[in-house]
């Protein structure tokens, strides 16, 4: 069965899906009514539920899972999904949360696996032991939390795919301009986004926490990588030179770095994270779109819209 | 005998100088020479030494301390030293580098006893534990750092006369408004500049360390509540609270601050740590200017001049 | 009886209240409606009137008293006000504008009572003649008008309020920084936004008069010091030195100054204007906020939301 | 004879000059020198007094007029003039400082004249009178002073030249574009500068005066129309509108102006006042440049360098 | 009979009228309707038309004519048509799509019988030669196409209107600025927006084409350029001066401009084209408003408003 | 023997070197001088030449060969030669420009054939069509000018070297992002800065032409484009693809690109040639730096000084 949002309008739905989102609204004439975000691993849609009341709040709340039957319709220009028949799941039923959320294409123990393989690479002993201690104290939710709330990589695992996707990445640069350190750029690759398993709440209905908010997962990593180094009663520069790598990753002030690169292996894991962000988004959002037209705007890259050529 | 900043054109000098920079050049003709800075408590001055060689290279450096003999002259509109005799002082001459650096006009023992005036007004345990282990940790450093290596504050003990006078306008500022929460807010102002005991090299010739260039004082002091909050054992919101009013006092992304402030303590602590820089920059240059007439632009107060009025 | 925008959802409502705005709409099925805002010294709330005709609309004018009885409930997440009946107040119920609009909590007698006082302490005979003339030539206005329309001090006497919290400010930071002229610095705070009674409509429903759009508070004011100083004979620099400190308060050109401060005491009534008006709205949006929760947004405080710790 | 900015590297020299600016200096070998900056009608030049002492100091001061003999030659791929004789000019010589200074080239009686014609064809009576009120308050500054220290107009009667040229450019553009009242134009156009004869020192030597520095001749205008209306005992729109013309007519807040235009006749005077500045100094530089050459860096004009066509 | 723009709320219409844009939507209730923007040469009105099938969907397509009966009401302040009776209208009624879009006011042969007499006082041959060339292969497109989708000459022909309006401008300038180079300075003029009949799609419904995003008017016609001079065989320097002149004429380069001007007949030009768009829009708006009150925001002039005197 | 740029203070020399500049002077006691700036392979170096009359202008003008003995000094910190002998070079002497510029440290003939090696890689017979016809008509241009003036690959072959450690990165980046259209990309490559054999003036003493300055190099290309496709009778979406790689290489307007990249090709284009770039500067920079040491500040890296880490 198709996901749900790869149906077109007219098509009949009979799914089990996820409740994102539940919010509570009035008609312009007094009436209760509730929006529900649904989703599978195919995407999310929007769904109205007319005539509401109490009960139905508490039935059908946010992380909540459902049997929907309906249709697909068009509601100014997007899908929307007119419910016809809605009801709760019972625990029976063997559906779980996680077979609802969109996640990593590949599945996370092989992403792991993948991830090692580069960290088994690093041979400067500081590094290595840094980054396998903070690994280790974060692997089950490295492995399975997004790297990012929207835009990009914001699915179960994400941050695992990404910081996979980014050592490939890394690899092809570091050999191509030689006196990159390797070491350094691995650790930075693996280290730089961890912080996001205390910034974020986690893989479903992924928001930021209080932390998250107030220290950004920037800070909390620099503070992890001292941590470690005390634990491990590790001293000298390759302390300093992780943290900077963190803390730099952003690229500049007003993006969150309270410190711009200033190691050609932290201006180059800028430039990575960058691009492996910005294919990620553009090659969603191309997939889309059909040759000959334009994407929806996309607002990281500065609300542009691409061009999909018919060219092959 | 009036320091060497404060003499007019014509006077005579016959000082205990310390050199605060040396530098070797060469006339347009050819000829070696060596441009000196040097200092006493009073400020610093300019002054050349013609013909000189390798011998005047090793017997006059930067940090050492000389014997000057000559007059005040004008040099395209700046007083500059003409030397007439100068040599090294013996350590038996009873002179040593304190006393020829600029200083906090309160004695720095005093001005400790005061900052820990505040520190007791501290009510919540976990703030206070955390305040006094970081103070105590440092208590050399704060009591003899600078503020910054120039602008404001830029003399021995600067850093903690910037605190002392921070923590007066916090108490006025709180008395005012009563919501702000002096625990947070004394506690912020105590330790939002510790970081730079790392950050900067020292009081005399002071200048930025490698760590202190590459991570920055605010996450130095950020990763130092975090260890000083795990050797306290103490958990709780505080310690997130702290870490952010540190992270957060430049204000804004773009001036270092990796979060915006999002405590009202967090603002006013800006706020405050601003007044203060301003305040000593403004009275120090109006200091030095005439009533009917403007200061020289002050480059961090976005290269303006001021004027002095000529009424009372 | 509890002010309307303190009650909750579900709370009866039989109130006093003042229609701030009226406003006619059609319904997407062609039914004529009207939303008023109606509020009383507590704040303000919606409410929807169905099926409206000509006579409803010349009933319920903006600036109108009515009388409505309703229940509170939820729209959107926001109260609303579901009316269930409504008419105009007689003139013989006793009910007046000044009952149903926010105002300072202090009386504004007391409120001037204490401005004279910092007025009194104002030495310069000329900054105090200038100061008491124009302060004598628009005293109603001043005693009543907000000093603003939204965002800060946004209620009756809300000028005279921040002008005194900003001369209570003023005095503890020229205490802390005594090269700062008092004379200056309490004539610029109570000088700095009269021309808001010129460039404000009043205390009611207040907007932007033409000339106001059309000129500024600032340049108001600054023509007002030079035809004051003209009536009563005074020349000398206090003329331009009072007309520089209203001038430069906005701090920058971008934010409506033509000239940025070139006085200490005109930097400083900068942040003193600055830190009061911030710490209205942080006040008022923490004062709804539950401990552990961020406040909505706060647009002049760059957008920002601001965390309410779980601390004592 | 040729003006001295208009001599050849070679040519002799033997002209009356005003001394601009006289600076003391001390060669790298410690003897004293001066330095001054000469001019006439034609421009200026630099020129070196060696071993100097406290009588040439006296002699050779700021304004002061004095004959010179020698030669140009070149420094550093500029022109100096290298001094073989030097004195000061006598009383009865006949020589004045206004023969030396650069000014408009139609005598300032002529365009003061033109400006005349245009004011008379302003048919609104309130605006004729004020406007001719501040015209004659001011008529001899208006006739002598530059419009600026510097980059246009930056010579005797600039101010006048400017205005002239602005009001024939005025006047094509109203009669293109006619919902443009013409009135408010002309008055804009000719009030709009005024301000500057407090602003600025005078024609010769031009500087900032205090009360320029601190309040800028914007603010200095809009005070002048109020006290003219006062005078003339006129209310009405009329002054606001021509307050609104003068406070805006720098067009943004970043460029001084407190308001940006809100009338179509002051965002006009904004784009003429451009147009003729840049002008101005377009002509200047283009004058001094060979075909298939670019003009000088024009700061005003971002820095830019401007190509001189090699096509007729 | 009056146009739809200009009808009153209560006005009865029975009017031919062009379908702008057609949409579909659903009420809140899941009933499907379509949003109309109907236009006549007067401007353009919203209209719905309920409970809508796909027949409708059919007959009522953008760029249709449709004969609408019905009555101007009132939606939330704006006007909008109720339709009472609409039908399609057939080819014999004698209405064309040209009929219903707005266009210049000057029949566009006489325009472009304007533009020619300032061709040909074109006297360099190079530029008359490549300026004909262009203007030969463009001519339909240059006579009927809009400068621009929204915002000035935003109506058929209205590229040809704002050129013939920018060349008198330029005319009054080149007379009064004797060194710009005429025969630059209208070929520029001509030449600068005609790279529009390629980027966007023609004077009804205007959009842009996809070779207009991509690739943009201005590199369009540098191109164009390029190609004339070949064909025609001209070398020399005109050829480089007109791809300076089209590709500078945004004056920056965040405005599009790859270059800024660096020749003072570009520099013009950018003002010219800057005055004549904005007075175009001012005009328009002006037009709309009442003396003694504001324009409605105007997005490309700073999102201001404008004030309307009551002076006459 | 070493290169000039690699000696030590006190070495001798005796080489042929380039004269990069040559300016003429005068001492501040009036005696000629001329400055040389002297360059072989290794790098460019000072000198003086003092005494000098018209004759030795003539003698050693700039891109003249001249033989020098003398010796290294320091002046002011930097590596100065102190001239004791020099002679132009005859043309006996077997000395070439060629030998005294610095170049690319592959051949250029073997760059070139590495070029080809992608080029074949494209399979779009148009795009690969256009990209030979451009490459064969510069073809010598191509293998010899530099990429800039200064910054990067700004040596002989510069460009040439740029372009395929692009291509080399490109293909890395392709192979990880299947969804780039390889064709594209590679000639996108190859073209995009091809501009630059008309923007600047060649391999030796760079500097930018007058059609360089006034069209720029991207502009240059998209017209060559054009013209290829016209010649070559190739229409399709595929030359405005192309242009628009060109075009939009700059990543933003501010940058000099008149659109922003809208095919994620370009969006890669722009990300590989800043990489590129960046890791030319900091690879040098970083030669020139010892361990534990920040190089000198980079100013296309926002000035930004980078730390060499003491590691491995």
């Amino acid at each position: 069965m198709n996901g749900i949002a790869s149906l077109q309008v007219g098509e009949p739905v009979d799914h089990y899906l996820l409740i994102k989102q539940a919010t509570k609204g009035v008609t312009t004439m007094g009436k209760p009514f509730m929006t529900l975000i649904l989703q599978d691993k195919s995407g999310s849609i929007e769904a109205k539920l007319w005539d509401t009341g109490e009960e139905h709040e508490k039935l059908y709340q946010s992380e909540g899972i459902v049997r929907v039957g309906g249709e697909i319709h068009d509601y100014r220009g997007k899908a929307q999904l007119r419910i016809k028949a809605i009801r709760p799941v019972a625990n029976d039923e063997g559906v779980s949360v996680v077979d609802l959320v969109p996640s990593a294409e590949t599945p996370k123990e092989e992403l792991y696996e993948q991830l090692m393989q580069f960290f088994f690479e690093i041979k400067n002993p500081q590094i290595s032991r840094i980054t396998r201690h903070i690994l280790k104290e974060n692997q089950d939710e490295v492995m399975t939390f997004p790297a990012a709330t929207k835009n990009h990589h914001d699915y179960a695992s994400g941050l695992l795919d990404h910081v996979v996707s980014m050592l490939k990445l890394g690899r092809a640069i570091a050999d191509l301009y030689p006196t990159l350190n390797k070491d350094l750029l691995y650790a930075g690759i693996i280290l730089h986004d961890i912080g996001k398993v205390v910034e974020l709440s986690g893989p479903v209905a992924t928001s930021y926490t209080v932390t998250g908010n107030m220290l950004g997962h920037i800070s909390i990593m620099v503070t992890e990588i001292a941590k470690a180094a005390d634990t491990l009663q590790i001293e000298g520069e390759e302390v300093m030179l992780l943290q900077h790598m963190v803390l730099s990753h952003h690229g500049k002030e007003e993006w969150g770095s309270p410190k711009k690169p200033m190691l050609q292996e932290a201006e180059m894991l800028h430039y990575i994270d960058n691009i492996d962000a910005k294919m990620n988004m553009l090659t969603r959002a191309l997939g889309k779109t059909v040759p000959g037209e334009f994407t929806e705007r996309l607002f990281p890259l500065d609300n542009r819209s691409f061009y999909k050529p018919t060219i092959d």
